[in-house]
């Protein structure tokens, strides 16, 4: 690509030579070759411009820069948030043949839509379908029964189990899992467990079996159209209806996503979130890294829950939760606050009552932290 | 399967057409064939029956519903703890093909147990063996002398190291790591880390490596009957002695297990758990979701611990925890009522100081949240 | 190997029969072969040597021990930081033969160096390269373009994705995934989540979409030497720049690396860590279990964290923090502490107030636990 079709592209204007061939994006520190564009949308890029080794920089309108370091400038309008559509031009596009590699074992009655490419040592099981043009690149599973869209693209290892359905545009990384079992038992002796606890030291229960029948998970997973998936992701099958992922989700690695679970349209789960059975995520709701929720809860369209927040009660649409447990963040900020309050005044009181304030005592605190004690 | 044989296998009277074909079973509301059948065995079901376009219903004896509406009811006895005996009718049961694919990598020395199943593209390695009727599905590995018992169901992509050791009716889930290496390293300059501490600054240690020398973990992983391993979850392998899981303990996704660690029997280990290496669990414990246990802690038998807390304590036999860092549940409680208790008292005290207590002055309070620092 | 030549490799003395064949090490109690040698380096193991039913005793210099209970006893100088050297002699080596794996399918212009080990239905892509003498287990995935040095361990299931580079001596368990896409989106309508959160029902944006666009994260995953990656651990490449992880780094299973993340040389990354996007770890520093880092965050050279804590800004050059949100340890140990004394604090002021105390009079504490409340 020339330096002026990158112009055009992104609807930007071009200062120095319109011929330069542009290969890379990437960090203005990091260009190393004649192709790299150096690539400074934000503050913090602009500043470093020069020292870059590029030849090439894209800015944005009104940045001030040493441009007369670059022998080709592209400068274009909008912030930050112009990074998906300048990051498009230059995205990843698998170097694939359509059509069913030999090393692929494809079930006879598979649907294989035109333009589809099932690579090396792909499993396509009975009565799958794989829509027009997407690409399963390698050593993926798609189960018996299991349907995926239109424009789909499957990274290595990922496994979609039977009867499970993958809307269109579906971007599903490394070794996901999408359908496995949900995780639900019903001990045999239901009562044994309390009962071990009344006894306090368990000890009646040591020889005893209490197995743990199965709840069989008969239902699959539903997907929506655009939905991406992450590394290492688990998203159960549902009990008696689907688990279900709406449009336009997005979702980070090592996430997991359990049986019955509803999320809406539009949501960001971040990298290590949990969702027990059961939890219902409205639209648009956004859950910042490693955020757990517990069983059956609902979290309200267009909330936000901050990142390691455990989640313990209904979060209701719009608020903004954080916190073990999870609280509204002005609370949640109010709580820290708080703790450095009683400390100080901890620390007066231990003070007054030194001194001898009425009804409150000093103990001679020789035992370590216990200055409280009455006596 | 008819109607009248679903019932029978319930130990359930049927009311009306006993030669209802039954198809799936579907939560009321998803009912949308002729052989669907509404499962509702929940009071939440129950009241959503008249809007269930089934024809045939499944209910507990007692349940006041719209029975008119169903051509075929099933009406069985129990509660919501009938589920594993009302889904296993219904469960998946793979489709599969005794024998080994011929795109299974099987080495010669392999035993293959009468009636398994070897799915396209697994790889058994040299001396392993899998038990009769147990089915490997597609993908997966069985290192070298990895044996896996009778009746198992191993999902594809599950990897099973050398040496591990699974027994007769397991489910090993998408992807599953049985016996990983351990993670063990011991520093080369043991006291660098230290002096880098003390120095405060950690400048002095900025050009100087300490190189961390692996603890190789040299034992196995060994799995009891009955046992499921969710998707994506890890079980590493011991140093000296195997890392042991009991017979009938179920284990969710994304679960972590470190080396040396044993599981007791029939245990529950819900998602995205963590167990550090040697950490010792009892029979029957339950441990909620996102569970973390620090490095050689006990977790004794029947004891559960709510789900997120961080154990960095013992856990006594039948006790129940929670929290952060966990404590006993009650007292887990009590630390958050104490929290807003304290909040109460904090606002009443700066009324008081403001008021002018003896001994305590109110400070002019513009330095944001520090109003109990000292004139 | 015999007995002496194991005392020799250990640089150790031998009592007792010097021919004696040793075939594993494992723990005192574990010993069940003619062969076992029981490894008793820490004061638990050599007080249970009695009980072990081994022939052969690896034990340390001074240790007290019946030793007339073994036919073969090796007394090694040092501590449990012999470990490494004593597992190296046992380690797994697999037995595999160098060249490609017929069923593997490795691109025609993929570089396989020499003595390198391509096992079963491995797929290595166009251009990618793996170096002399590594090993690639089986059912792993090298795609276009990836490097990996000399000298690797690649366990099945590994996914390297496209350009990433690996370097010489890593050790990569099962199914790990290097090079997954970064998350980072950016909403069509960026105004549209607080709007509803102003809006506090959020009812308003019920009916509206609010697309995320993708930033694609162009740039590779790049990974010094001597490193090792935990089972189903992900590590995102970046967006303008490579993530990296400097040589030496451990990291444990399960743990998740965020676009932009770089990480220095000899750290330990335990079990179940989370780093967001863009934070920088220094040279040395240790995360232990779960730890989890917000984005953009810097963890200073020869910093700990200890196990759970929640990392919500940046941490010192070889700082202790630990809790939830991380504060330097001993802060952490002292709100632990200040909660206990409020306890006591609250539990004498309730007192002081019953007996009417100025300006603190009691309510009648009906509604359970708030007894501050003002009259």
């Amino acid at each position: 690509m020339r330096a002026h079709a990158l112009a055009a592209a992104l609807d930007g204007r071009l200062i120095g030579r319109a011929d330069a061939e542009v290969s890379r994006a990437v960090h203005p520190l990091e260009a190393s070759c004649d192709g790299d564009v150096a690539i400074a949308v934000s503050p913090d890029t602009i500043r470093i411009l020069d020292e870059s080794r590029a030849k090439i920089a894209l800015v944005l309108e009104g940045a001030k820069f040493p441009d007369q370091r670059f022998q080709t400038v592209i400068v274009v309008r909008g912030s930050r948030s112009s990074l998906p559509k300048i990051t498009d031009v230059f995205r990843y596009r698998p170097d694939v043949q359509p059509g069913v590699h030999p090393s692929a074992v494809v079930a006879p009655d598979a649907v294989i839509g035109e333009g589809a490419t099932i690579g090396p040592l792909v499993v396509i099981g009975p009565g799958a379908s794989v829509g027009p043009h997407s690409t399963i690149l390698s050593q993926a599973t798609l189960a018996a029964g299991a349907t995926l869209g239109t424009d789909c693209l499957v990274y290595p290892g990922v496994r979609i189990g039977w009867g499970c359905r993958v809307g269109d545009r579906a971007v599903l990384h490394h070794n996901a899992s999408i359908g496995a079992d949900g995780f639900s038992f019903v001990p045999t002796r239901p009562g044994a467990l309390e009962a071990a606890q009344g006894a306090g030291s368990g000890a009646l229960a040591k020889s005893e079996r209490n197995e743990l029948q199965k709840v069989h998970t008969l239902s699959i997973v539903e997907i929506g159209d655009d939905v991406e998936v992450g590394a290492l992701t688990a998203i159960d099958r549902g009990t008696l209806k689907p688990t279900r992922i709406g449009s336009g989700t997005k979702i980070d690695d090592l996430v997991m996503i359990g049986h019955n679970v509803e999320i809406g349209v539009d949501c960001l789960l971040c990298g290590q979130v949990g969702l027990a059975g059961g939890v219902i995520v409205g639209d648009g709701a956004v859950l910042g890294g490693r955020v757990g929720v517990a069983d059956h809860l609902k979290i309200g369209a267009w909330a936000v829950v901050a990142a390691a927040a455990c989640v313990g009660t209904n979060v209701p649409a719009g608020a903004v939760y954080a916190g073990y447990p999870a609280v509204p963040r002005a609370e949640a900020m109010e709580n820290l606050k708080l703790m450095r309050r009683v400390r100080r005044l901890v620390a007066r009181l231990t003070e007054v009552r030194s001194g001898g304030v009425e009804g409150l005592q000093a103990n001679t605190d020789n035992n370590g932290g216990r200055p409280w004690e009455r006596r």
